[in-house]
C-alpha cells in the first residue's frame, strides 16, 4: 500500500532559500507554503465549505478542545468523521487542545499524566492526557492530527521552560504510542520557549522520533516579532528538510511572509476572521477598518483587483453600511475578503518562490504594507 | 415609449379561481403569485445578493424608514440607486414607511400633513409626510413605491377605521401628485380595518385613482387568520382584475396558499428570516425547531426533497451544532432553507394554478402541514 502521507519539497528559491511543496494526504494534496483558516468549532466563523472551497482553501484547521465540548467526538464520529460532518472534503487539521490548556491557564492543572481542565462552559472537570487527546483527534478524524503538548508563556523562567519541553518530549512519545490510524498523520511540536539552546535540543529529540512533520509551538505568544524571527533564523537550518514545518497560530501577512523567508511551511490564525467582524478588512497597506466614517461614500471596492466576491461585487460604502446598522453580511463579506486576501497572499508567495524572487517580492510587499496597520497576537482581540 | 409597468394575468384556475400573471418592470419581469423576501436594511439579513439571486428569488422588498435613517436616501442615490448599492439587478419594492407609523406607534405623532417621528435610534424627530415618502422612495430608485398610508389596529372603533382610511386616500392622491418617476410603479393601499363597507369603499376609491398595483394593508395585524380570510373573500372580488394585489406583511405557509386561493398576487414578511436566527426551519409540516436536542444525531436534512443548498449538503445534527454553539453559519443555513421553502411553495402554487388544481394542492398542502406548527403575526418576535 502506498503511504497516505508523503511530503516533497519541489523548489527551493535560489534567491531566499525557501522552500515550495507539496504535502499528500488521504483529501488531496497541500501546497506549501499554506495558509489554514481556522474552524474552530466545524465552521470558519461566517463561512460555509462552499464558500471556503470558493476562495480557494486547501486545508482547514478545527479545535479538538472546543469540539470534545460541543458536540462531542463521538457525535462527529457517528457523522463519519469532521469531513463528512462539516461537508468538507478536503485536508483537515485538528490541534491538540494544547494551546487551550496554555490560553486557558487558570482553568487547568498541568501534571505529568496530564491536564485537569474546567469545562469554560459548564464548570465541569475534564482530564486531558496525550492519550485522550490522541483518541479524540483520531474519532474528530481530521488528516493531521497535532501531538499534546505543553507550552510556555514568552516570560517564562529557564528552568520552567524547560520542563514543559521536556514534558512535552515525553508527551510526544505517549501520542506516538497511543496514536494508531493510518490514514491519519501525526505531528510532532517543537517547544522551548525563546530560549535558543532548548529550542535546538528540542528539534533534535522530536526530529529523532521521525514525525510525519513538525509544528513549531509557543511563538506568537506575546513577544517582539523580531523576538519569534531570531528565534526562526536559529531554529529553521535545524529542522528536518524533508518534512513540513507548520508555524502554529501564526497569521499576520507580514509574518507569514517572514517566516516563509525562514522556511515555514504552513500557518493558521483566526485573526482573519475575528477582526472582520469588527469591520476590520486586511489590505496591502495593512488594515481598513471599513467601519470608519471616512468610507460612508466611498464605492471603490475594499482591495482594488481582489478577485474575492465582496471586493468584485460591493463597495466600501456598503459595506461600511451593512456592518453600521449591525447586519451580518457585513461581516460575512469582510470574511470572506480578509481570507481570500491571506490565501492570496500564500498563492502570491509561492508564485515568487517558484520563479526565485521571494526576496523582491517582500520588498515589494513592504513597499505598500504600513507596519502601523499590522497586528500583534492578542491585539486583535481588545 | 413602451410603458415600463404593465401586468398580464396569463391565466385563471379553473378550479379555484387563483390567477397566474406577470407584472413586467425596469428589471424583469415578475411572475405572480410571488413571495417578496424582505431586506429592510438593503440586505436580507444575513444573506448575500447572489444567494438571493440563486435561491430563486425575483423581487426583493426593502423599507423606506430604514434606510432613510441609515445610510439615507442620499448616500443611495449617489451609489446610483437601491440596485447598485446592494448590487441587486432583479425588481425591487420599497414599502413608504406608513407601517413603521403604526408598528412604532408609541413613538409618532400623526396629523394631516403627515407623521411626525421620533428616530428610534438617536431619538430625533423627522416628519414623514407623503411627499417626503415619495422624494425618499423616488431617491432609493425601487421598481416599485408605496403610497404612504395610515394603517388602523385589529381592535380599532369604526369611526378612527373611517377617518383613517379616509386620510389614506387624501394622502394617496398627494402621494400621485408627488409621485414624478416613471421608471417607477405607484402603489396605492388599501385601509379600511376588518369594517367591510369600509374596505369596499377604500378599494373603490382608490380603485377610481387608476394605480398600476395595489397593496392590502391593515391585515395580519393580530386577527385570527379567519378574520383575515373573511376580509380577503369580502374585497377581493372588487379589486381591480387587471392591477397585481399585494397583501402586505402575510407570510406563514398557510396564509400565502389561503390568499391565494382568494385572488392575491403578492406578499412579503420577515418570518422566514427572523424565526430562522432563532433556530426554527419553516418545513410542510409547519416548523421545525432544529436547536431542539432531539435532532442532535439526526443526519437527515431539514427537508428530504429541499433542493436548497443547507438541505441539500447539511444534516439537522450539524445545523444543530452551529445553532448551538451560536455560530452564524448555523442561522445562515437555516436562512437560506426558509427563504427557498417558501419561493418554492410559491412556484408549487404557481404551478398548480397552470395546471388547474389549486384547491387539490391545497388540499395536499393540509395534508402535511399541522396548523400547530404555523405562526401568527408577532408569534415569532417571542
Amino acid at each position: 500500500m502506498a503511504k497516505p502521507f508523503t511530503y516533497e519539497v519541489t523548489k527551493v528559491c535560489k534567491q531566499s532559500g525557501a522552500r515550495l511543496g507539496v504535502l499528500h494526504t488521504p483529501h488531496g494534496d497541500i501546497p506549501t507554503p499554506i495558509y489554514m483558516p481556522v474552524g474552530t468549532q466545524a465552521t470558519v466563523k461566517a463561512m460555509t465549505s462552499r464558500e471556503m472551497r470558493d476562495i480557494g482553501t486547501k486545508i482547514l484547521l478545527a479545535n479538538t478542545y472546543h469540539l470534545h465540548l460541543r458536540p462531542g467526538e463521538n457525535l462527529v464520529k457517528k457523522a463519519g468523521g469532521l469531513h463528512k460532518f462539516m461537508d468538507w472534503d478536503k485536508p483537515i487539521l485538528t490541534d491538540s487542545g494544547g494551546f487551550q490548556v496554555f490560553s486557558l491557564g487558570d482553568l487547568n492543572k498541568i501534571s505529568e499524566e496530564g491536564v485537569l481542565f474546567r469545562n469554560h462552559l459548564d464548570g465541569s472537570l475534564l482530564n486531558m492526557t496525550p492519550e485522550v487527546s490522541m483518541q479524540i483527534q483520531q474519532d474528530l478524524g481530521a488528516d493531521i492530527a497535532m501531538a499534546f503538548d505543553v507550552c510556555s508563556p514568552y516570560l517564562c523562567d529557564y528552568d520552567k521552560a524547560k520542563e514543559n519541553m521536556e514534558r512535552t518530549h515525553r508527551w510526544a512519545k505517549r501520542c506516538q504510542a497511543a496514536h494508531t490510524r493510518e490514514d491519519q498523520a501525526l505531528f510532532g511540536i517543537v517547544q522551548g520557549a525563546f530560549y535558543r539552546d532548548l529550542r535546538a535540543q528540542s528539534v533534535e529529540t522530536l526530529g529523532e522520533m521521525d514525525f510525519i512533520g513538525y509544528g513549531i509551538g509557543g511563538l506568537s505568544v506575546g513577544e517582539p516579532k523580531d523576538i519569534m524571527y531570531d528565534i526562526l533564523d536559529h531554529i529553521m537550518p535545524m529542522m528536518p528538510k524533508d518534512k513540513p514545518r507548520y508555524l502554529m497560530g501564526v497569521g499576520t501577512a507580514d509574518c507569514l511572509v517572514e517566516s516563509v523567508v525562514r522556511g515555514v511551511d504552513m500557518f493558521d490564525c483566526v485573526l482573519a476572521t475575528r477582526v472582520a467582524r469588527n469591520g476590520t478588512a486586511l489590505v496591502p497597506e495593512g488594515r481598513l477598518v471599513v467601519r470608519n466614517a471616512k468610507y460612508a461614500e466611498d464605492f471603490s471596492p475594499i482591495e482594488e483587483g481582489c478577485d474575492c466576491y465582496a471586493c468584485t461585487h460591493h463597495s466600501r460604502a456598503y459595506i461600511r453600511h451593512l456592518l453600521n446598522v449591525g447586519e451580518i453580511t457585513g461581516a460575512r463579506l469582510v470574511s470572506i475578503h480578509n481570507l481570500r486576501y491571506l490565501l492570496r497572499l500564500m498563492e502570491q508567495v509561492r508564485e515568487a518562490i517558484a520563479q526565485d524572487r521571494l526576496l523582491d517580492f517582500r520588498r515589494e510587499f513592504y513597499a505598500r504594507f504600513d507596519m502601523r496597520g499590522s497586528f500583534n497576537r492578542g491585539e486583535e482581540q481588545a
